[in-house]
């Protein structure tokens, strides 16, 4: 890799780590007998998606309907919307229904009802369960309102129920890998209940999945039909402390140029703030951490043996904590090396990667 | 306003509110003899920009290269870039000074040597001084550095010493009004021991100073010959906290579709996320607060006495916390006015504007 023509922030790629990532993720489902549809949110990429289409995948899921123009530009037909539907956006909904096979995800019976009267095309639907998150989605035995909603959509021509979808996004605050394990079982059996329940009327019915650490950290998909990761593509430095991935299967890493280098506070300044990274952080019992510090080379980077950490960000600077040893090895106008905390809120903010091989390739640039 | 078409995330700009905001900061510079260079990251919009011409506004600062050029496109001629230089930038540097009157940051003496060697047309810099702020800069007292980078300059052509500047980002720490008086009165104390240090071999050098908390609520600028505020043109939630503005001089507010409720919970699900608002945020007893809910009504929006506050961010979900009596009055479909905490990082993110007259407004699309 040649980063002396990088002058400005940039988001670098590891086209190898990634392929391998989508590949063991493709092949885990694929042993485990289950669709694999990725999330597409984190890398929104048409690039990154041809990069799946090897590896057999032809159904996706995005966060917005925006998001799912991009990617049915280049031909991607089987998209899910894995947010609740916004009933405000009918005519875009319509629009692409017509196109492709979009399923929608719904959590109340208001926006059933509104689908009902309004939609032009059919869809097919994911009623999303809450299995513990707490964010969105049905509680796993409010069965009067599941029930509410396969009535009201019962004689519908255009609104196909799928199967119920969830997110346990609650892995993300687990404290160790058992947690995890520990999440995703009371989540499988939640919705293996249902499943019995509805099965005899909709024999068609899928269990869907998502989130990253269980998909990475699970062995066997048993009881599910469908997992949704998104992050995995990628992985960051959530994750890795996490343990859903090894640092050396981290596939992005910011370059950016150093500013300012103020030994007496043991700091450097880089062009890196929160236009770049977003502010995301997690915190160890000093700081907190917006990014670890790597060590970029001809080949991408390498893991600093050096307990630095991007620990300040404002719009455009960050600060790095570094030891004296670590920062008498850096220049003003040297390249240091970030691994993003999330990559996916770096990779949107970022709008764009320069891989490993000097390629140039897209993000998509958002909706306006 | 008509928001009824309004389908998406979206970020209003009350464009009244906003007109007033730069017509008080420039009659106060106006009062005060200071040259008003207000900072342009905040709204990064050359429709915006025009709007500060109307009051004799030609002098502008911004933070990257690539912002300068953005507004150059539209005939801005006197740039500051208040950021400290960044070498690897050297040939976007050079074209930019040559065509501009461009002004730079420095901080280090390792830039200024690299910039005597490599700069080809003429620009004005700054020295960057710290006065208590402790990002970038140099310490008041560190004069020897001052003194070394003095030296280096003395016979350039190129390297014109416009002055000193600071960015007293501590304001933003305050705790009282009092606090942010305090913070600016020793931060002028510490510049105006160096102008007369140096105004003898450099009688034409200037005090520049930044951050809105101290434009706004300090009267009397004396001491100082440049403000370089940036928010003060939007506030957001975080200034109307630290006291620099009302609720009502608040000039932007993000339009969110509710597409899920919780009442259980007292919550509310919005479309609006990391990716929409950025995830800083500010901290009371309870929660973190990424915005205030308000209430949009067909002339902007107004202040709900709901106690209703965005408080959980992911990807692209918002989670509000309200009462019971608030929540009963919103409805699947609904759009909900949310004040960001800080306006320029959602500025950033949206990209674009549509003012409270309906009419659509460009923000810098960013450098790639």
């Amino acid at each position: 890799m040649d980063i002396s023509k990088i002058t400005t922030p940039t988001l670098l790629l590891d086209k190898t780590t990634c392929i391998n990532n989508i590949k063991q993720m493709a092949e885990k489902a694929k042993i485990n007998n289950v669709i694999f549809r990725p999330h597409f949110k984190t890398h929104q990429s048409l690039p990154i998606a041809k990069w799946f289409k090897k590896f057999g995948v032809k159904k996706i899921a995005v966060s917005s309907l925006q998001m799912a123009d991009y990617f049915v530009h280049d031909n991607w037909k089987d998209i899910t919307l894995a947010f609740p539907v916004n009933i405000r956006e009918i005519d875009h909904l319509n629009e692409l229904s017509e196109e492709i096979q979009l399923n929608i995800t719904v959590e109340n019976n208001e926006s059933v009802k509104f689908l009902k009267e309004n939609l032009k095309y059919p869809v097919g639907f994911f009623i999303k369960i809450d299995t513990g998150y707490n964010r969105t989605g049905i509680i796993s035995d409010n069965l009067d309102l599941i029930d509410q909603i396969l009535n009201e959509t019962k004689n519908s021509e255009l609104l196909n129920f799928a199967g119920f979808l969830t997110h346990a996004g609650h892995t993300y605050h687990a404290k160790s890998k058992k947690e995890i394990n520990h999440i995703f079982n009371t989540s499988i059996e939640q919705l293996n209940v249902l499943k019995q329940r509805y099965k005899n009327t909709y024999p068609e019915l899928i269990l869907s999945y998502g989130d990253t650490p269980s998909c990475s950290l699970v062995g066997d998909f048993m009881g599910i039909n469908e997992i949704r990761p998104g992050n995995f593509v990628f992985y960051d430095y959530m994750q890795f402390k996490l343990g859903s991935c090894d640092f050396d299967q981290i596939a992005v890493c910011m370059a950016c140029p150093v500013v300012a280098i103020h030994k007496e506070r043991n700091e450097i300044i880089i062009h890196g703030g929160a236009v770049h990274f977003s502010k995301e952080f997690i915190e160890n019992s000093e700081n907190k951490i917006f990014g670890q510090i790597v060590l970029l080379d001809k080949n991408g980077w390498h893991k600093a043996d050096n307990n630095a950490y991007l620990t300040k960000l404002s719009q455009e600077h960050g600060t790095i904590k570094a030891t004296q040893d670590f920062i008498n090895t850096i220049k003003i106008g040297d390249l240091i090396g970030v691994i993003p905390v999330h990559s996916c809120l770096t990779a949107n903010l970022m709008k764009g990667y320069l891989t490993t091989d000097n390629e140039w390739i897209d993000h998509f640039s958002g909706s306006k």
